[in-house]
This record gives structure tokens, C-alpha cells and sequence, in this order.
């Protein structure tokens, strides 16, 4: 015996998000079951509506209802510094910290030979159009990951043409980690960008 | 600055799902953003209709999408044995092994002294309006766990007035464990029951 048609369509939908396989699909689908109707109807409403409401800014890519984010819309930040993300979340993250008060312009991905993904395919035409003479530096904070690296160092290869200043942001041991716990690269990073105390 | 609105709706609907927190929320709403429109809307409509179209089975409490299930509309199954389980997934774990031909029972839970769950709160009424002359064998088959011990020894007691075989399904060793791996009490389970060969 099979499950109910509906239970299978459900169990798919949710096998389609990352992370969820057939175990885990099939259990959400249980505890959708028991859920309070209301609950349910709002969550397949608000997922209806999702995609039509979220929008990418459209000067520097972050996620948000508008054409231009909230970011974007702020005169008071600093107009002089762009700081190059992979991802909205990273944006989120940066604001977490309430220490930058620059610009943002999300890349939306990497360059990656294994997925075939180049510099054309990430936003970065619209990055170079924002680079006009109030601007004065440009801080590249991909992640420091292979792909994330590359990019980094493709992106200040284009940038040195502009007349900016290109950064990297440091790295090095994460605060409260351990010496031996670290791994060599990081290690070595960390001796690298020693600074005088 | 924060996440917009529709973004913090959906993470929300996604956090209510069991083993999903902040974090896991927050990348499958990323994903959904990603996705192709026509996944997501079909995801909300199935979401949408589905508590509509499953609905428990009158007679034994599994799962279907007409008031009688498949197992219990077949009249070519053993119509003398009754199998009680916790929940519909292990109807469909106990109908892979294709030996069990009788019908089943589901609890929909167990008698848990934390959640506060009584006997009272199990799919129990219905099982013994179905116990008549022609039911010969209940196999109780809750989990081998503290709640479904006790709940099977509940069951047991109130099914002794009934002119029925109640049995046990058998605790010991899985097929392809390691003995020295084996919990005390597992181990004990299966010296107990040890059988002539």
C-alpha cells in the first residue's frame, strides 16, 4: 500500500528544499497533518504571496519590498565605501555588527568551476556603475572559501582599473578558538597579518 | 535593518515545523526565493488542500483520502488479526515486509505521563467495537520504548476481557548488529526470548 496521493505531493514539495530528504519530508508532512488548520492555510499563503513581495534592490542586489532597499534609501550611511558580499545574508550578518555604516552590494553567489558559474553570472555590472568619484573604497568580504577567494582576487583585478581602493577583509583565528584546534592555513593567516601591539 | 516582512513571515511558518530553528528557517526561505515560481505556487496549493484531503479512516485511524482506507476496504486481508500501532508511519514500515496480511489498528500516540496523554487520548473506542467473533489475534506493536511498553501493558489489561489472543511483537537483537554494541537491556530482551533451533 501506498501513501495518499496528496501525502506523496507534500512529502515532494517539501523534498525539494535543501537539506530535506525522504525521512525528514515525510515527517514534516505528519506534523502538517496535526497542525492547527489556520496555521497551515497562513503558511500556504504566505509562501503564495513570497516571491511577488521580495524583491532585489535594485541598485545593489540585497533582498527587499521595494525597488531600492532600505540600505540603498539611507543618506545618512556612508556613501564612500562599498562593501562586496556574497549573499543577503551576509548583509544581515555585517548589520549584526552595527560597526559599518558603508554601503552594501550583494554578488548573489561566486565564481565556481564546479558549478559552472562565471563572472558574467554574478551582479557585478551594476557594481561597476556605482563606482563614480564619491566612492573611495571598495572592501571585497566573500567568504574565504576557494570559490569565495577567487572571486576576491578576479574582482580587485577589475576594480584596480577604477580609482579605488580595494580591501579584503582580514583573516585569522576567530575569537575564543583555540591555537590547536586551529587548522595550518588559518594559522598561517594569522601570522601573516600580525600586527604590533 | 532587518529582514522585510514577508521575508520574517516565512521563516516563522518554517520554524513551526519540527527540527527547523532560526538558522534552517532562514536558508530554506532563501531557497524558496531562489526556486522556480512555479514550485513554490504549486507547494502552496498542495499545502493549501492538503489537511482537506487526508482524512483518518472511520474503522482503524490510518491515514487515507476516503472515509475507509485501502487496508481496511480489502476483503482479501486476514480479517482475524487486528495489528495496533502508534502512529500511520508504522502501518506503511510494517507493510513493506509484505508478511503481515491482517489488519491494523493506529493509536495516533502513546500514554505519556510528560505530555500528560491517558489512555483516554489514544484511538482506543473504535478498536473495541471492532473486536467481535471474528477477530481471533491482536498483535500490539507500539514501540519498544518506556511509553509504548507502558501503553502495550495498558492495552494487554483491558483486552483480557475480551475473548482475544493479545501478543507481543518480540524485542532483541536487529538483523546485522554487533553483539558487543548492544544495549544491557536489548541484550537481556533477546536472551530472554531465545528459541530452540
Amino acid at each position: 500500500m501506498n501513501y495518499p496521493q496528496s501525502f506523496i505531493d507534500l512529502v515532494e514539495c517539501f523534498k525539494r528544499l535543501p537539506g530535506i530528504g525522504s525521512k525528514s519530508a515525510e515527517r514534516l508532512a505528519y506534523h502538517v497533518l496535526s497542525m492547527d488548520k489556520e496555521y497551515v492555510q497562513e503558511f500556504s499563503k504566505v509562501l503564495s504571496h513570497f516571491q511577488d513581495n521580495i524583491h532585489y534592490c535594485q541598485k545593489c542586489g540585497h533582498i527587499c519590498e521595494n525597488n531600492i532597499c532600505e540600505i540603498c534609501q539611507d543618506e545618512t550611511r556612508d556613501q564612500s565605501t562599498i562593501c562586496v558580499v556574497e549573499s543577503p545574508k551576509d548583509v544581515f550578518a555585517m548589520e549584526k555588527v552595527k560597526e559599518y555604516h558603508g554601503l552594501y552590494h550583494v554578488l548573489h553567489g561566486t565564481i565556481s568551476m564546479i558549478d559552472g558559474k562565471t563572472i558574467e553570472d554574478l551582479n557585478i555590472n551594476t557594481l561597476f556603475d556605482r563606482i563614480d568619484d564619491q566612492v573611495k573604497e571598495v572592501i571585497i568580504a566573500t567568504n574565504p572559501t576557494r570559490e569565495g577567494e577567487t572571486t576576491a582576487l578576479f574582482l580587485a583585478k577589475l576594480l584596480s582599473k577604477k580609482n579605488v581602493t580595494v580591501t579584503r577583509i582580514a583573516n585569522g583565528l576567530p575569537i575564543g578558538s583555540n591555537i590547536d584546534y586551529a587548522d595550518e592555513l588559518t594559522l598561517l593567516k594569522s601570522l601573516e597579518g600580525r600586527k604590533k601591539i
